[in-house]
């Protein structure tokens, strides 16, 4: 709308004289920008963020660039019905073909667009940084790397999530545990891996590079990744996968090995979605906040789009162990069932 | 965008000097109307449905007032997706608050809205009806009622994907058949059921009631409905679900009485979602072309927009029967298992 007075590269460089390319240089970080141009632009970007006009009919860009599935949904969902109990509405760009489209540095130039919601966004910290310089306000949910010390951001928290599902496990005997981590550069995988390394090593034990598979989140890659850790001699007498659909084809390739669960193996998952209290038995998980963490996302950025800087700029909220019929103490392991 | 020059009320309304409550009115077949100014704004609304401007961008409402689970979550994505490769923006309503708001009259006011997607809405044909009088282009996706003859709708072939379900059935031998399926209103309970008759039918068995229940479609609902029709004698020797979520409360509820499946009990669900490959044993299911109807929705809608009239305005999908472990010949039903 087009009485929104966030700044955009043009206004910019129409108020300080300079061209929108050498803007764009400044917000870049390029060297070939004289020092005083470059003052001129910053200040002219620091006085852009001010109160947005709280009026006016906003428009939100949310992008989620994955199948909506029950995780992404979940999170989208809630963002739709906060946005809208703020008279805002949703612009949304979803789905798998969004991760190729390269639509930050375009998102200050959107007349109508006041603000940008990005889920897991596959763009490094350099790019949402360089967008942050231009003072377009946005919040990034669920950061797949850690999110710049400058950048609002909301998350669950991985490293208690993991810790406490380990100490269930830890609890009840279980001193051999395989884990199913997600990619290794993600955020969500290496904080989890510390939760989890966390509680073993309180028990006095490390995790084994053979004990870890770093895999994508699907059900016929856990299924894949679980075949090979159960294969080896001896056998873990837990799997923690660090994702449900994992956790699913971990108890396939222990149903195909004609191992009980929880008796010969404990499997735990984590999200907790419709999926975890599906199969039999049912999966101990981490119940990850999904919908919480849009309407936190939304009320983040209400404060951001209403000229407050948030005390916190990075939000994490706590997960819960949800224990169910997967996991036990470790028992007659080895023994072949059935 | 304002270049779109799609009829408004207000547009409407100055076109024919009469006022916009007028034009409401004889959009809405109210009676206290002039028959010459109810003419008169026919005609005009007639000469507003032109070719729209296929250069300006365009947004579209998608409104989808549900959480957007693996069901509809897959319909949105493809939305989004197939939106974008149109060069068309998506503004989204979802969420279960959006089944609360009544959107529709205003839709056409809209000044920078083009078109809707409304994903199994809530409203009754009438409703559609009033929004499609103002010449404002929309598609129905999965709709809930049967369409009104003039709406564009796409919705995948519930009769056939059921009768398959219960042919594959009846092949096996089967012939005392419990259903679960929706809320007795829904269009697609309706034609399911229709389906599932006909291929009774055809092996000379009749539905009974006392074998047939209507449910809201979740897995709570799916198990105590299941528990009721199991706790009958005799029992069923198969239960088809028309929800793969109230399938999985079927299972619940035979291994809760200690029945096999499919040794003692076929079960079948619909829709194919992830859910149904993740039970044990996996489902045979109807897989429902989720994705393929948000496309076709999109690819119906911009002939509409470019000014076709499209010669078919409901579309019906063809479902695929997926058959899995959870169906079987009835075996020693009765038999007391593990």
């Amino acid at each position: 709308m087009p009485d929104n007075p966030r700044a955009t590269l043009r206004d910019i460089a129409a108020e300080t004289g300079v061209s929108v390319a050498t803007v764009s240089r400044v917000l870049n970080d390029h060297v070939n920008v004289a020092p005083r141009t470059r003052d001129l632009v910053l200040q002219a970007v620091e006085r852009r963020k001010l109160p947005a006009d709280p009026v006016g009919r906003r428009t939100v860009y949310v992008r989620c660039p994955y199948v909506l599935t029950d995780y992404f949904g979940l999170i989208v969902s809630s963002i739709a019905e906060t946005l809208k109990l703020h008279g805002l509405r949703l612009l949304l760009d979803a789905g798998e073909s969004a991760q190729h489209s390269d639509a930050l540095p375009g998102l200050p130039g959107e007349d109508d667009v006041s603000a940008a919601i990005l889920i897991l966004p596959p763009e490094d910290g350099e790019a949402l940084v360089a967008l942050s310089r231009t003072g377009f306000p946005f919040v990034v949910v669920d950061p797949r790397t850690p999110p710049p010390p400058d950048i609002a951001a909301v998350s669950a928290a991985h490293f208690s999530g993991a810790r406490a599902v380990a100490d269930h496990l830890v609890g009840h005997g279980h001193r051999d545990i395989g884990v199913i981590a997600g990619p290794q550069e993600w955020l969500a995988s290496d904080a989890r891996l510390a939760g989890h390394r966390a509680a073993l090593a309180q028990a006095g034990v490390l995790l084994t590079p053979e004990r870890l598979r770093h895999i994508e989140p699907t059900t016929a890659a856990g299924r894949a990744a679980a075949a090979d850790l159960l294969d080896r001699t001896p056998r873990p007498t837990a799997i923690v996968c660090f994702n449900d659909k994992v956790a699913v084809g971990t108890l396939q390739a222990a149903r195909e090995r004609g191992l009980r669960v929880p008796e010969d193996l404990s499997i735990a998952g984590f999200d907790d979605i419709d999926l975890s209290q599906a199969t039999d038995p049912p999966l101990t998980t981490v119940r990850q906040p999904l919908q919480e963490m849009g309407r936190i996302a939304v009320t983040h950025l209400m404060r951001v789009l209403d000229g407050h800087q948030p005390e916190a700029l990075h939000i994490e909220l706590a997960t819960t162990l949800v224990v169910r019929d997967s996991t036990a103490a470790p028992g007659r392991a080895g023994a072949q069932a059935r």
